[in-house]
């Protein structure tokens, strides 16, 4: 059960003018199950992506940044999951490549203008021959509207589908931004995410359009962790078909406005991994600020973030907040000086009251009672804020707790 | 149930030669357990430590530090369980230093030549009165061959007590060394492990102890990790008494072989650790070798060894080998080639048959085969070995994996 996140109804998921999905049943893994998903764009559309820093990363992950490079326009998306085509060697590569040209030979395009996308299983090959049969069927499938059915085709582990979608209104253009993602383990993404797609109506240039999908994917998709495990298929990729009749330009008035939209559909759809984080039960922000840079801000976020004990004391609603303490301190600043962190405890829960001191001068604060640290901790929402006595750098991590599920889950995947 | 570990029986902890333990019941934390030891070395003996790297230190490793850059002998340990008295500020410093003061009052000696150290929970007060207050049942204790007695009263979600033991002839002399350690949980030591004891009746000059002191702890506590959570009390210290009559220095014959069974006993006291590690159900060897640098081995076997994702796969004996890929992926060598990587799957249990190739060129080895990869998973002992392809250096890691219990324990632990 994910916290406090429901997939949206198939009509809160705007169509975006240029962009049509279809899935597949192409029993890839597992039979009776849509794993195949396709998206096509209307000619013209620009798309930019970022992708896993795993050095072991994906055949399909190389070859999009190898499309994403050539620069000509993308045309569609072909994604599957049961399979994750990585540490697949040469063949796992043409597997990626016979894909795109089965694609291209259906859609009437370059293979260069597909990109694809695999997520499942790492080590095992793709069976691309019941891909590609699989092909037809999602074509066929394609409307503008299936929004809704791409973001299940879309899910492994997933307990939800994840997609959010958004509406402004742009020099008396609407302009429509909507996107899925999916993911719940092996989260931790080191550039972006296990899959995420965001697409727009807008116009804009190929060159703001990279600008923005970096700028989005660290405002979004890394600043959440579930279990550490940076994937090998992370991607995340924004598309903008320019269908909705507007250019856009980084000194148009309208730009930021547009910014805002998109990068705030990744955001729910990066904290929707987390809320549905394998096993999770609680939903925690860690936000570190007075830190002299923000990469130490990130590695104090992280470091709590990434805590088993941590994680473990949410999961039982203990407020065993020392925890908290010795992971900041391992966080790796070497000249921290304890006596100038200060932690509270707070939660986005309506029904709790504003945040309590729990630490401070390298110790309990004065002021702080258990029963309070208790009655925050109960709650599915908490926010762990730390002040790091010394800058002006911060930086936010999103999170979930850590569950006797996680253990099953990934104890029993595959098996 | 620890991991083909069992405490030895008492009559195997041979006794050192100017060293006698006594425990107690002082009520630190709960009642009715022996939480109190106190360790009492004859004049002339020497020790050295090396103690966590986390900037959270508790105040009694504040302390040790202290103590042993003060140059003086070291004439008795005191050990609490219960508190950590860390995170507790000038308040945790102060019952400290109340602490040795009590100790030197009762021994006759200067409360310099006395090492506090404390485990249990971080951010709560040392109740120091109670714990003064149970040093003379400690006292009355003292006995030559209590290691075993002092060996639990250490222990906090340890299951079984850890101890280790030998003896050595270095020239027509008996030398004897005998060590105790506890932890299960919060450990990923950095420099040392959260307790480790190790006494020798050898006579050894301070400067060679204390390099023997960090040579054993990289060799052994370093080398270990359960959850990746670096604890603030992490403290290894190494004493000789010299009582045994022969004193060693860096150029004599005998000092190898003295090296060699205090690093022994050292490693067999790390390693019992990572068997009791919280949950654990396997031990788990990770063998990093042909990498440019020592540093970056380590740094991909400790990926290995704290991706819950491997540990979780180990748990549930499934082959699901493409984790270990991806954690070998985002071990932050920037410039690994995949494809130079193999890895292999072994046991050292005796009914195990020799290592089996998993991984090479960038994929599956063509030769493997997904029983064989299931036989050695079922083994209670498994290593994994690593060739980065790259290099001379290597690094070994020992670890567990992660079961339901390490959740059940540490939501439990405390409440």
């Amino acid at each position: 059960m994910p916290v406090n996140y429901a997939t949206p109804a198939p009509e809160a998921l705007f169509p975006v003018a240029g962009v049509r999905l279809g899935t597949a049943e192409a029993g890839i893994r597992k039979k009776d199950r849509r794993d195949l998903t396709l998206i096509e764009f209307a000619p013209g559309s620009r798309a930019a992506g970022v992708f896993t820093q795993n050095r072991c990363c994906a055949a399909p992950v190389t070859l999009c940044r190898e499309h994403l490079a050539a620069g000509s326009d993308i045309r569609a998306l072909v994604i599957n999951t049961g399979i994750a085509n990585a540490a697949t060697g040469e063949q796992g590569m043409r597997a990626a490549r016979e894909t795109c040209d089965a694609v291209a030979a259906l859609l009437g395009c370059s293979p260069r203008e597909v990109l694809p996308f695999s997520t499942g299983v790492i080590l095992e090959h793709l069976p691309v021959d019941r891909l590609i049969a699989g092909l037809p069927a999602a074509q066929a499938d394609l409307r503008v509207d299936h929004w809704h059915a791409a973001a299940h085709a879309i899910m492994t582990t997933d307990t939800v589908a994840k997609a959010a979608s958004r509406r402004i209104e742009l020099g008396g253009k609407t302009v429509t931004i909507t996107g899925i993602s999916k993911g719940a383990g092996m989260i931790r993404p080191n550039m972006a995410t296990m899959l995420g797609f965001v697409a727009t109506d807008a116009g804009i240039p190929a060159a703001l359009l990279a600008q923005l999908a970096k700028e989005a994917a660290d405002a979004s998709f890394n600043c959440i962790t579930v279990d550490g495990d940076t994937s090998t298929n992370d991607s995340f990729v924004v598309i903008a078909t320019g269908a909705a009749g507007i250019e856009l330009d980084a000194v148009s008035p309208h730009w930021p406005a547009l910014r805002a939209a998109l990068i705030g559909v990744a955001q729910e759809l990066a904290q929707a991994i987390v809320r549905d984080g394998e096993g999770a039960t609680k939903f925690i922000t860690v936000k570190v600020g007075a830190g002299a840079t923000a990469a130490e801000c990130r590695k104090v976020a992280y470091a709590i973030g990434h805590s088993p004990l941590v994680k473990t004391a949410f999961f039982a609603s203990d407020p065993n907040l020392g925890r908290i303490l010795a992971a900041i301190g391992y966080a790796g600043i070497e000249d921290l000086d304890a006596a100038g962190v200060r932690v509270w405890l707070g939660s986005n829960d309506k029904n709790a009251a504003g945040e309590v001191l729990v630490s401070e001068k390298g110790g309990r604060a004065a002021s702080y009672r258990e029963e309070e640290g208790a009655r925050i901790m109960k709650n599915a929402e908490i926010t762990v804020r730390v002040d790091l006595g010394r800058g002006q750098a911060a930086a936010t991590v999103w999170t979930c707790d850590f569950s006797y599920d996680y253990v099953k889950i990934n104890a029993d995947y595959r098996s």
